[in-house]
């Protein structure tokens, strides 16, 4: 195993900060008659207060989005409807929802590399609305309505803009943002009808940064961030369905092979993460029943200040962690006949 | 005229928070003799250090961006493309430049309000990659190759998800979004060879931040935003024709009937713009011919703050402003007949 800032991270989150143990620091300090107005009484306080202003701030988060309290899933109650689960983080939720007993509806142009019984593969390009809304009508009418959605189908071309054909960037529009839209479209209107239903939108760390020869990877991502912003605020301002839940999830480089040979300067700060840490943390919100921001490892929680910076700090960052070299050594190893 | 927080954030910035003011205010306590180490002085300095801070920042920001001095554009020697020019701030610029003596190629469906000899329009329907190649012939050999590229073309629908058809979203997705990438595929290379030229790309204040009922239109924004910073960084990193510029724009709401009817809270801290607002700080950052980010009026700076704030104090702020019911008075002027 690599030791990476998030091995550090996960020990803090669960020690010294957390609030248990930031809470009992101070009573222990208290108890010792340390006086209250000397710099560690004092001090004490500020990290117990930090670490519990902290807490209630995730706190608040999720009352705000999901009520008091949520009611865990029945997962025998659920049909998930995942796109492009033929492979990668796809596949494999698929496969660890299989073994929980629930059923999955895989939506990919190829078939997934296992097979199982709880696993219904439809082939669709889900880049296509009327293929999309053909498979529908098959899934419903054999598997029912899919209460839970995981909008998965992601491509990478890794080309810069100008060498870039047409087809590519149609392809990587149509799979990474317009399938989002055809498979909402689609599905919504009955969880919005029984207010009940979860969808997962797979965005990316690069949704909220934009790197040389992926510019058109970014920008889908990008826009599909806009999307699930969107759909958040439409379930519930509009449609009054607070009970269907939209889950974000922005990854930073998941080892499956999509990324192969992406280089980083800094690896210890920008790890990259195993598929299962991703499909864990999905799989808890979807069993929590409750909306909620997935970033993933920690680098990614300061990505949404980068477009708030000021512009050559930016710069000055991509230069140190040499961003723009980073897709110079990408291997396409997916689109090689051996995956296919 | 309406006033609001931009009428004296404008007073400010051009008195108190000038960085002449602010020193000569610091020099004046000081020829009075004031002790340095008394409060009145120390505050002075914190003021005028942070007015000089500030505009360091942006100083550092056009070094980084723009060398340590650039050229003057030569009006004479540019040919204008702009993409969307019928109406609105395209119809504008191209009205506004054409005073000036520059040559102008207008894109669009349909043919601008107004005729100019400098203005030389052909008809083309910026989402098709082909007709933007059969017209850059065209072009080429009628009036030469453009050194300035306006991404302007913009459509909105006002419509949520469930309520969109097909066809509205893949409109959408096209013109905001595909057109770009069209457009700089086929005049970039030129600009590139000659390490001259400037892209100027319009998104919007919601490409930062997504709002109900115009969820295509944020995500294009937003993509358009990832767009554009990945295309800076292939312009410098990749071509290394960093004497090509790129110019990001992301109004609030301008005046241009747009978004007529779209009703604000809190007008006097969202103001509308006019158009010509926006056009002069474009022409601006072409006539000094720098790579800028243009986000007016002052409130679209906070914007991309959004993302990273808390979830429940973004939620807090949607619900104050009344955010996700401002596009439910939205009038669509421009698909009505009289506009076409």
């Amino acid at each position: 195993m690599d030791y990476s800032i998030d091995f550090f991270l996960n020990i803090l989150r669960r020690s010294l900060f957390h609030p248990s143990f930031a809470s009992l620091f101070l009573a222990f300090i208290f108890v010792q008659g340390i006086p209250v107005n000397s710099y560690l009484f004092i001090w004490s306080s500020v990290y117990t207060g930090s670490v519990f202003f902290v807490w209630f701030l995730g706190y608040m988060t999720k009352v705000s989005r999901n009520g008091r309290k949520s009611r865990k899933i029945d997962w025998d109650d659920e049909i998930v409807l995942i796109t492009g689960g033929a492979r990668g983080i796809g596949l494999l939720l698929a496969e660890t929802l299989s073994i929980k007993n629930v059923t999955i509806v895989v939506l990919d142009i190829r078939k997934p590399e296992i097979e199982h019984p709880n696993i219904v593969f439809f082939e669709c390009d889900v880049s296509k609305y009327d293929q999309v809304q053909k498979v529908a009508k098959e899934i419903i009418a054999e598997v029912g309505h899919p209460t839970i959605i995981i909008n998965n189908a992601g491509v990478v071309k890794g080309k810069t803009i100008l060498d870039e054909s047409e087809e590519e960037i149609l392809s990587t529009i149509g799979v990474n943002l317009l399938a989002p839209f055809w498979i909402t479209k689609t599905f919504l209107p009955e969880m919005v009808a029984k207010n009940h239903g979860h969808v997962v939108n797979i965005s990316s760390a690069l949704g909220f940064s934009s790197v040389a020869q992926i510019a058109d990877y970014c920008a889908t991502k990008s826009g599909l961030l806009a999307f699930h912003e969107a759909l958040r605020h439409e379930i519930n301002a509009r449609y009054n369905a607070s009970n269907v839940r939209c889950t974000l999830v922005c990854p930073g480089q998941v080892e499956t092979g999509m990324f192969d040979g992406v280089s980083y300067k800094y690896p210890f700060f920008t790890p990259t993460i195993a598929p299962i840490e991703v499909v864990k943390k999905i799989i808890t919100a979807l069993d929590k029943n409750e909306t909620s921001d997935i970033l993933t490892p920690y680098y990614v929680h300061l990505m949404p200040l980068l477009r708030a910076l000021p512009g050559f700090i930016n710069d000055l960052g991509y230069s140190i962690m040499g961003v723009d070299d980073a897709m110079k050594t990408w291997n396409d190893t997916r689109s090689k006949p051996k995956n296919q």
